[in-house]
């Protein structure tokens, strides 16, 4: 399987550990009533049976918002593949929609159901399920990666398949569910026993809870009502920018603001409002860290390389060959990569097995553990003792999680096989034995740090199984056995981040289970349709340069094709580079360890700062533009840049991010934007312009 | 003269309302000091003595402001001819300036004399009288129509003198002055006899005391506060679209925001950051009469008259040729305007006529004064009582006036025969025995209304001195003879002006005397200087379609040449048209007045129709922009927006202007923009695309 997903694992991570500060400044907000204990506050209210949860006015909602975060995050991955946590937005859209409904039918006299936070909890499990397919079925990173476009750049002879709606949607179906039922039969130990944090989750229960008391409503709806402005502006202003898009290099998003020679080596403002929303939804040192990589690799490294060429490389190869430059590009990001991803592996696994230790030596929880936790009293406050309750009320039982895991692997081995001929029945039976343990760890791992690993599970499949099948198909069956491991370590973390969502606003286990099953079968149905239509609508997608350039389609399938076939290919010195960048990954890692929570901080990521170094850092500049606006509004008022920063950011990275579906059914249907704005140097443009008047 | 400038005053008038709406708002918020009376709070600073307020850092800030705006007010002369009234910015600046001086000399120990309001007023009132020589010199009107270029466009054969900074700076000098002496013997009068209201004046008196009140300069700083940011703003942005303008049709100046098609016939927002300020400042309606100007002529008639081509004029004609398509924009324009003028001539000179009788007749003031002055009890209030004294005490004898005016008539007769040659020496003195009387009527006139009618009157000479002197060289002589008489009546109403506001502030007549004849004289001198910048800067200065395109050169000039020629030139049907609009103009203007306040503001107005005739609408787009801001301002926060709307439109209109400095000076220095942001349409663009490839 491939060994890329990580990074974006990671930067997913760092989000979620900033959503969790908003949802902790939130509950601070509210800081009166959770001192009087946030069940006594909702004690009035009914707790619904869970098939009363299960609302079909829920289900429709999900549906539409799923595709709305299927649109979002397959943009994103095929644009730089950083994707933040979409769970506010998800909780508040969530709302926002059956309110307003409820609020309609309840005028019209209708309303049979009031709306609850168990809806709106499966809700927002239902939508983070779905969108999450988008994430793990690896359309910008190992299913990409096996397409012919992707292999005539990477150059190896490893054979490729192209995408197709028909096998894309079967492949999701027999791998995407076995992560739910490996892990379900956990979930007691987990957050009853173990109390594991599971920050993002416990962020959007806060969310959601704050959402339903009388004065949380008051701030949603004005939170919705400013995500709802954001939207309308970031569509309205991808829809402007379209007209100007005719041909390519045209448009704002060619823009060279910092002038024609900085454009050229990629820095320049693109006026992207998805990637600035993302920036504000950053933690700042990640906004930091990209844009450092970015002037270290396109401001320094790869001019200098440039300067080799004839030496170093053959200076007569094509600007993007793997050969050339772009060889140091790829191979130097993946070094920074999969040395970030080995450190946190490590480091991860680690405390998953101590923290197992102590858990068994018959302690409660573990040391780090309880930091996180709210809850450390030996005797139950009422709020655990009511959620423990209701948590317990609601059985799925263990025989029918061992009975589907089987089911689904038994037809998984059998078809996966008859999809990719180059993956063998044994390959993904030995798989199967072994992933419900690293499913279980990255459950684990993601209950205490926020930080799922499940690229990194993805790359260990891409090496182990690369190596075992040989040249022979070796690089097909790594990147697809990627597939099968993220798709299952993945969707285990998801699901117990929700079931934590569940614990805390009184959700019941099953709906949890049910809506994410629900969630999953609509993400595989959804996320391929959502990738055709990109895939058809634009022809260069893939391409370097172009708008939807899938960067980690060709990085995952060089990790693939460095499995297989060592190193012999790399141009003079990559190799030496790649164990100083490597290396560099791990130290800078341990510096950060050991400097502890507080300098720690200020240290950049190398995961981060490895994205820009194959696209250039002009996303780098978008997302640093959110940094600063962020910066100047907490300035002026704090208070209130914490509780609408999220809104605001929402609201730009959905309102771009819908804007891409009717862009793309334009693209379909023929219709060309009509103007292009062109940006030519001074002699050029003379040139140009005496070309038109002798012309015309 | 010319016969132009009128529209710019009326449009000047229509700024100065809505100025005194601000400052009547303004007033308003302080209104708890106002019941108390204004003097009374003032009661214990001490007034300084006139000569005391004549500061040396007075003067040397004028001359920095005034500098400031003439950029500014040149630079709207040469784009569209729409000026706002600046004494806001003026006010607000000099405070500003002045404030942070004395507070660095009083933290330093060395402060002698602290800041009055006497002293704002003489800074005011120098800046003023400086920047309307910018106005008045007739730069973009009677001045410039003189010259070749202009000349040519129009195609007569009345000759030229192109300008030069040695006989402009002279002419200035002999005429400037002369409006100054003959209206100061009768300030009593007008000021304490009449009660006039002089509405611009007021407002901008009742600026500088909430200035110079505590809490009036606890929010004058905020105001300069906001205006600083928006000023930066604007200049940064100014900066910024400098970089992409490296040729013809290039940069934001440029941009076809709605489509190419709306761009050929001139709808375009064109990111002006001038004309958003100016449309903030700007009644609605006045945004609303050019829009709906720009739409009857750029969106119906122009393409319908186009369409006739071969039929109603020559098809092969260029297409900036007088008997073509430009000959019905610019004489429609003029019949607009002069209409428009007409009959607010009649009815302004009517009311003077009337108001005189009234006054003469011995009441104290006539029932339209009544309404506007403040102060209508028989028995003087603390208030009053205290101004007189005030305005009393320094006298400037009737003599000095009078030896002052004959004086420099004398010179100016002699003198300027010899500059114009075709101006012969007993035109210039029947002007100068009746322009006592005009100038008296305006300064009155403008007392009533806050309409100065300086251009209507340099429009009745443009058409009695050109028919005076007939076909040989009657053209130039008529654009002279505005110039000398616009000044003259020009000057006189603004000083008016400026007593009011002294009176109001307690600023000694002497004082404002010797300000406005030291901001004359620099007036005289700066003008020409940075018309001359310009001048030199941009070599496409006065062509259509450039980015100064001077549009009213072309107006004034054709005025003139109706004058001498009559109208056979005109192209078919034109004449026709023109009576309509003539007709039309008079028309509209009679319903407003009919209709009464409130339903006469609703009906645009004729003149403001008139400017994007010619020009295009483009500005008219950016105005309506302005114009929204400011309506979805108030919607939001009615208080914020009246005291800071006028703060954010000054910074956005000086940012820009001062702009002009640097990159009229970049233009002479020969540096030329790197970047040029072009707009081509799919098919083009996919041409030069292959012309580009083919060629590297």
């Amino acid at each position: 399987m491939d060994g890329h997903g990580r990074d974006e694992d990671k930067v997913d991570n760092g989000f979620n550990h900033e959503e969790e500060e908003h949802g902790g400044r939130k509950s601070s907000n509210n800081g009166a009533e959770y001192e009087m204990s946030v069940e006594q506050i909702f004690e009035k209210r009914e707790v619904p049976p869970w098939k009363k949860q299960l609302t079909m006015r829920a289900f429709a909602v999900s549906f539409v918002l799923s595709i709305l975060f299927t649109f979002i995050v397959m943009k994103l991955n095929l644009t730089t593949g950083i994707i933040p946590s979409l769970n506010v937005s998800a909780g508040l859209l969530g709302f926002f929609f059956v309110k307003t409904w409820t609020k309609l039918l309840s005028k019209s006299g209708l309303l049979r159901q009031p709306f609850t936070r168990q809806e709106n909890t499966v809700i927002q499990t239902c939508v983070v399920a779905s969108s999450g397919i988008a994430f793990s079925g690896g359309f910008g990173s190992y299913l990409f990666g096996m397409s012919e476009r992707v292999a005539k750049q990477s150059g190896d002879n490893g054979g490729f398949k192209n995408p197709s709606l028909g096998w894309i949607i079967g492949f999701l179906f027999v791998v995407s569910f076995l992560g739910l039922f490996s892990v379900v039969p956990l979930r007691k130990i987990m957050i009853i026993d173990f109390k594991l944090t599971y920050p993002s989750g416990t962020a959007t229960a806060h969310l959601i809870n704050s959402f339903h008391t009388p004065q949380g409503a008051k701030l949603a709806k004005k939170q919705v009502k400013t995500l709802g402005k954001f939207f309308s502006f970031s569509f309205l202003w991808g829809f402007f920018q379209w007209f100007y898009t005719a041909g390519d290099g045209c448009g704002f998003i060619n823009f060279p603001t910092f002038g024609l020679k900085a454009y050229e080596n990629m820095f320049f403002f693109d006026f992207s409002a998805t990637y600035v929303g993302v920036g504000m939804i950053c933690p700042y040192i990640i906004n930091i860290s990209v844009l450092l990589g970015g002037i270290l690799s396109w401001g320094l490294m790869w001019p200098l390389i440039e300067n080799r060429k004839g030496d170093w490389f053959n200076a007569d190869l094509p600007k993007k060959n793997m050969h050339g430059l772009q060889g140091y590009q790829v191979f130097i990001a993946i070094a920074l990569i999969l040395g970030d991803g080995l450190y946190n592996f490590v480091k991860v696994f680690t405390r998953t097995l101590t923290g197992l230790f102590y858990q068994f030596r018959g302690r409660q929880s573990l040391p780090v553990a309880n930091q996180h936790s709210s809850d450390t009293s030996d005797k139950l406050s009422y709020d655990d003792q009511r959620r423990i309750q209701l948590f317990l009320k609601d059985q799925i039982p263990t025989w029918f999680s061992v009975a589907g895991y089987v089911t689904i692997a038994t037809i998984s081995t059998i078809v996966l096989p008859f999809i990719f001929p180059e993956l063998k029945w044994y390959y993904v039976l030995v798989i199967y034995i072994f992933a419900p343990t690293l499913a279980f760890c990255n459950a684990y791992g993601t209950g205490l740090t926020d930080w799922s690993l499940a690229s990194t599970y993805g790359k260990l499949a891409i090496f182990t199984i690369g190596a075992w099948a040989g040249p022979n198909g070796g690089v097909l069956a790594g990147l697809i056995a990627c597939g099968v491991m993220m798709n299952i370590v993945s969707t285990a973390s998801d699901l117990m981040q929700d079931f934590k969502t569940g614990y805390l606003t009184l959700a019941s286990p099953r709906s949890m289970f049910v809506s994410q099953v629900i969630g999953t079968a609509m993400g595989c149905i959804v996320s391929p349709c959502v990738f055709w239509l990109f895939y058809n609508a634009f022809d260069d997608l893939g391409l370097p340069g172009s708008q939807y350039a899938a960067p980690f389609g060709i990085v995952y399938r060089n990790m693939s094709v460095l499995g297989v076939q060592g190193f012999s290919a790399l141009p003079k010195d990559c190799l030496l580079l790649c164990y100083v960048f490597f290396g560099a990954a791990i130290l800078i890692n341990s510096i950060k360890d050991m400097l502890g929570k507080k300098w720690g901080s200020y240290i950049p990521l190398p995961m981060a700062m490895a994205i820009p170094f194959y696209l250039g850092p002009y996303f780098a500049i978008d997302m640093c533009v959110g940094s600063l606006i962020l910066f100047v509004w907490e300035k002026l008022n704090k208070e209130k840049a914490a509780a609408f920063a999220p809104a605001v950011a929402s609201g730009l990275i959905c309102g771009d991010g819908i804007w891409t579906l009717p862009s793309s059914i334009l693209a379909l249907a023929g219709v060309q934007p009509p103007i292009c704005m062109k940006f030519l140097s001074r002699a050029t443009n003379a040139r140009v312009d005496n070309f038109l008047n002798s012309k015309s």
